[in-house]
């Protein structure tokens, strides 16, 4: 099998620098070429959300990784169409997109930002793979927030529906509870266009929430070193790595309204697992292959009981507080989203143990004095 | 009933200028401004696909028709913000989008103008309305386009659907045939967002091609002063003035591959006519409501046999002539657009008979010099 040329649209971000370690770690398979803008971490400073851990981004490549990196902006077409002539790539992941429901949302000038950002870099993707590169294989993270809060079982991607006796099968209609949610939704819409005129082929991942920090390749000897960016603020980071780093500070945990919010989340190790099998299972031309991406669903409650019992485990008396939501968003409602298209594939599904929650918590624990607790209070709203 | 304050966005269109000398031309009623900032008469010209009568902007104020006029760019929320606070509009009429689909995919340039002077137009309207006009009422148009060759009859926006037992309605699975109409998708999306989050209102028009060049304000005696744009050539004009400038040129009618593609069309005076039900007619805060806006449904080798009819009756001899299809759609396929709500409003349709089409043919003769035969063939393809 000859090498493939992969490229990796936000290649320093907390989902694509483990997924670019994992890869070019397996030389024999991949050329690895990683492309970031800094977008993300420029915005976390303006809004005031840096990451708990310093990022040495730079420096990584000196722990034995071999990868190309490179500061282009993936909103530039020019830059885009540059890459695609020089580094010819077999395989594309699209990671390169503002990805904060609350952000998107905190003023117009960060709305127009996550429009313009999210659609135009996933525009032109598409339009270089039509020029340059149509048997390349795009690898999309889209996400588990595109269906909203659906009624029915959340098929992966299709619908099959009748109407008046007569039957068709389009894309599962979306409704996203946020901006930046809806972006994505407008991305699977670009890229399905895409797909049926020019023949592409791509691979959608609708993605629910990521935790965990260690991989096969960050490890608790060289974190200090390889991890990866830990966001833990209302704007950036997730309910668990809020929880998590709330039980370190001693604060409780907070948990949005009533807390019956269920989402289906996703351990990081299962996501380089799910990135290495749909590499191996690559779509036809002319076909969007949608995987909705996650391996166990829970509440906001449940999520916050399984944080305290492994800070109890710690020696944290930790206790849960209700807070008024600062989303619009349904608090209690059906959720069931279908995923046995990975099982088919093989993955062996890494679950949201105590274990996992207490190795993110010790790790945390080494960071105490820099976090701020003002930041993981809820600072915007809805409006 | 108090004088409402109407803002036309992109009120000097093919469209939107029709629009603003009815209502304005109801005094008692309604207080017009028009903002337009002339993009599509610049791509226009960039795309060498100038309108075929002259166009007297400024000066179709002197005719009587009281309205205020300004030169703005809505993907400038600045703009957006001061006329919103100071004009304080009850309903908007957004009609200022790039509305070709040969021009969004002339190239990555004129793709990326598409995507962004669509949806951040749109964005930025909606977030004015969720900061200073929650009560206000938006009527955008949208496009029949949206919904794609559906193999099921089209329902006017929403789909009650079944999944394993269990019901949920959203919004009609759309998939467009071209960039421009996938930006309509988005758009849509991008409404369903606000409406559902912020409780606004807005009423979303799938709507045809529209022809016709008469209103009751556009007369035969003002024309040359009154009259609308009308774009006769591949990027902008639409089959209707594509075939009467045919006939006037002495031209064979070119249709696109077999011509067994089926739309919905509506006469602009019908346009005018759903814009006043519309008007009269709002929805409530918190609603979308979605009209299909069309009121017959022909094939494009329908239309030219129509046009050939019209012509034979003022004595030429068309030839119809079929090309290679420079777009990528389906050119035999199941077509049913349902539009009975315009019906149950009171809608009296004026449909595309012999009269109307020689009323342009006969309107055309007037620039036959003009007529500039290359612009009328396809000029670009698909990709």
């Amino acid at each position: 099998m000859s090498k493939k040329n992969v490229l990796i649209l936000g290649g320093e971000g907390y989902l694509g620098h483990p997924i670019k370690l994992n890869l070019s770690s397996q030389e024999d398979k991949f050329d690895v070429m990683s492309l970031d803008n800094y977008f993300k971490d420029k915005i976390a400073v303006e809004s005031e959300s840096e990451c708990l851990n310093p990022i040495r981004m730079r420096t990584r490549n000196d722990m034995g990784f071999k990868y190309n990196y490179r500061t282009e902006d993936i909103t530039n077409y020019d830059s885009v169409k540059r890459i695609f002539k020089e580094f010819k790539p077999d395989i594309i992941i699209h990671l390169a997109e503002q990805p904060s429901g609350p952000y998107s949302l905190l003023g117009i000038d960060e709305a127009q930002k996550t429009v313009s950002n999210n659609l135009i870099g996933t525009l032109n993707i598409l339009w270089a793979m039509r020029d340059y590169a149509r048997d390349a294989h795009l690898i999309k993270f889209g996400t588990a927030g595109e269906y909203g809060e659906s009624n029915v079982d959340i098929p992966e991607g299709w619908l099959e529906y009748e109407y008046k006796g007569r039957k068709d099968k389009r894309l599962f209609p979306r409704q996203a509870g946020s901006l930046y949610h809806t972006t994505k939704v407008l991305d699977t819409d670009l890229i399905w266009f895409f797909v049926r005129m020019y023949g592409l082929r791509v691979t959608d991942l609708m993605q629910g929430p990521v935790y965990g920090i260690y991989t096969d390749e960050i490890t608790p000897k060289n974190i200090d070193e390889l991890g990866t960016k830990f966001y833990y603020d209302d704007i950036f980071g997730t309910v668990v790595n809020r929880f998590v780093t709330q039980v370190v500070a001693g604060e409780p945990l907070t948990v949005y309204g009533k807390g019956g919010q269920t989402r289906g989340y996703i351990n990081l190790r299962d996501v380089i697992q799910c990135i290495n099998l749909i590499i191996d299972n690559p779509p036809d031309n002319g076909v969007l292959d949608i995987y909705n991406q996650i391996t166990e669903t829970f509440t906001v409650n449940q999520i916050a009981e399984k944080v305290v019992e492994a800070a109890n485990d710690l020696g944290y008396h930790v206790k849960v507080k209700h807070l008024d939501n600062p989303r619009k968003e349904a608090e209690e409602h059906y959720y069931k989203m279908e995923h046995d298209k990975y099982r088919d594939l093989g993955l062996v599904s890494h679950f949201m143990t105590k274990e996992v929650l207490k190795d993110m918590i010790v790790w945390v624990e080494g960071f105490r004095d820099k976090i701020d607790k003002y930041k993981i209070k809820p600072r915007m709203t809805w409006g």
